[in-house]
């Protein structure tokens, strides 16, 4: 399918790839995101292995592979960034991430692969020239991700959250922005209760994302949330939310009695 | 090098890879694990691209890979497991998981290779079969990963951590086995403080730990911890140390304002 156009004008576009990898029911669905400014172009977390040929083939349509500035990463999970070997391999690109995972994204790559090919992000984020503009990179740590990044092109006014507002869906899902938010938390819900790590932090972010003028929020894996009473209500929702370690107590820290058994791969209580 | 040998009888081997990857600076050191019972054997924490070929010559040097029955992963970071792919394709090996990575790790393979061959465990963990034997995954979530298990080998009563206990050095300074904790402290404090998420949970993970009798704490970066006196000093640490979500505040989540030059790949102030 066509990649979804969030944003277009003469000079500038964001594409949102949805369903290049295969639903088997076995990989959570995940989007690729291309933005491009003049003859400058970027890829937001370019995905895992499965993701690779099918993006490098249809980012081709719209931009030249070779001349790509950066891969940029919100963090270091397999679905984010498992395709940093070919990707280093198949065009002069830079990897943009969290110093805290810079000495271990070579994992992903074969030996000096790396080598002068990432720029390490200090926790405070900053400003990263993009063509004639600039995308910000904006502090999310542990949203997920210990060191993690939100990436604001004020161009588009889109704000790209990575694991933040993820709704469970398939691809052809992820392509229809939600502008009503209350019917859309059901899918977001357990996700973001046991992937994000504190309330204490979302009220962090909440209050810094406040002050951007964003058009549309898109995540890494479902549907962008758009238009301002949507994404306020986004907001307020988070401001709510407990998850991760307020909702971890005595009870799941106990030495387990379960039996795990590797022929059914089903664990039960002896 | 030859792997330490952290235990080994008649029937039980516990072996340490601590320099399969080479020391460029840039590229954390990791530790890999084999265990063996009688004929059968388990890979802990495989690692990435960068050790893949070393381990799988290694371990054919004292297990037959063929035999092989688990790769058991603390959680699905790179340096954890981003060799998933080619470990599935050379062996018969099932992955041991937390169910929350479980629709993650197979953006690491190709299409469809994870079918089949991924124990996803619950979050209370279990016990799972080794030979004769059996080992325990205990569950240590939020150190770091939100998904995160520890695993217990009640035979060699060595209790495998993953990145909680982890200090930053060489591949050889990891094979001394630390006693004298309080000298060893300035090689971990920095890494617990960053990426390990809140002291709550370090709390209810050492109420949990010292239940077990544990001859030996190995973390998959830096040396052991080996022996009462240095373990009780470790719990101790932990239930007094701040880090993470404890850490951040309001500072940390502040539109920024640096400037990235991606020539240079340093971030300054305007």
């Amino acid at each position: 399918m066509q990649p979804l156009e969030l944003y277009r004008d003469r000079d500038h576009a964001c594409l949102m790839f949805t369903d290049l990898i295969e639903e088997d029911g076995q990989t959570v669905q995940a989007n690729q995101f291309l933005i491009v400014d003049g003859d400058t172009g970027a890829i937001i977390d370019p995905g895992g292995t499965l993701a690779f040929n099918e993006l490098f083939m249809a980012m081709g349509r719209h931009f030249a592979p070779q001349r790509l500035s950066y891969l940029i990463a919100s963090h270091a999970d397999p679905d984010i960034i498992a395709s940093l070997d070919r990707w280093l391999t198949s065009t002069n690109a830079q990897l943009v991430i969290s110093r805290i995972w810079e000495r271990f994204v070579p994992h992903f790559t074969k030996a000096g692969k790396t080598e002068g090919r990432i720029i390490g992000v200090p926790d405070g984020g900053g400003h990263l020239p993009l063509g004639r503009h600039e995308l910000v990179l904006l502090p999310a740590h542990f949203m997920h991700s210990e060191g993690n990044f939100h990436f604001y092109d004020p161009v588009s006014r889109i704000l790209f959250t990575g694991d933040l507002g993820v709704s469970m869906t398939s691809g052809a899902q992820a392509r229809v922005p939600v502008t009503d938010f209350a019917a859309h938390v059901p899918l977001m819900e357990g996700f973001h209760r046991r992937y994000m790590v504190s309330n204490k932090i979302l009220r962090l972010w909440t209050r810094m994302a406040r002050q951007l003028d964003v058009a549309m929020i898109v995540p890494q894996h479902g549907a962008p949330i758009m238009g301002q009473p949507a994404i306020q209500e986004f907001y307020n929702w988070l401001d709510e939310l407990k998850c991760g370690v307020d909702l971890f107590d005595e009870r799941a820290y106990q030495l387990p009695t379960a039996l795990i058994d590797p022929v059914t791969r089903q664990t039960r209580q002896p």
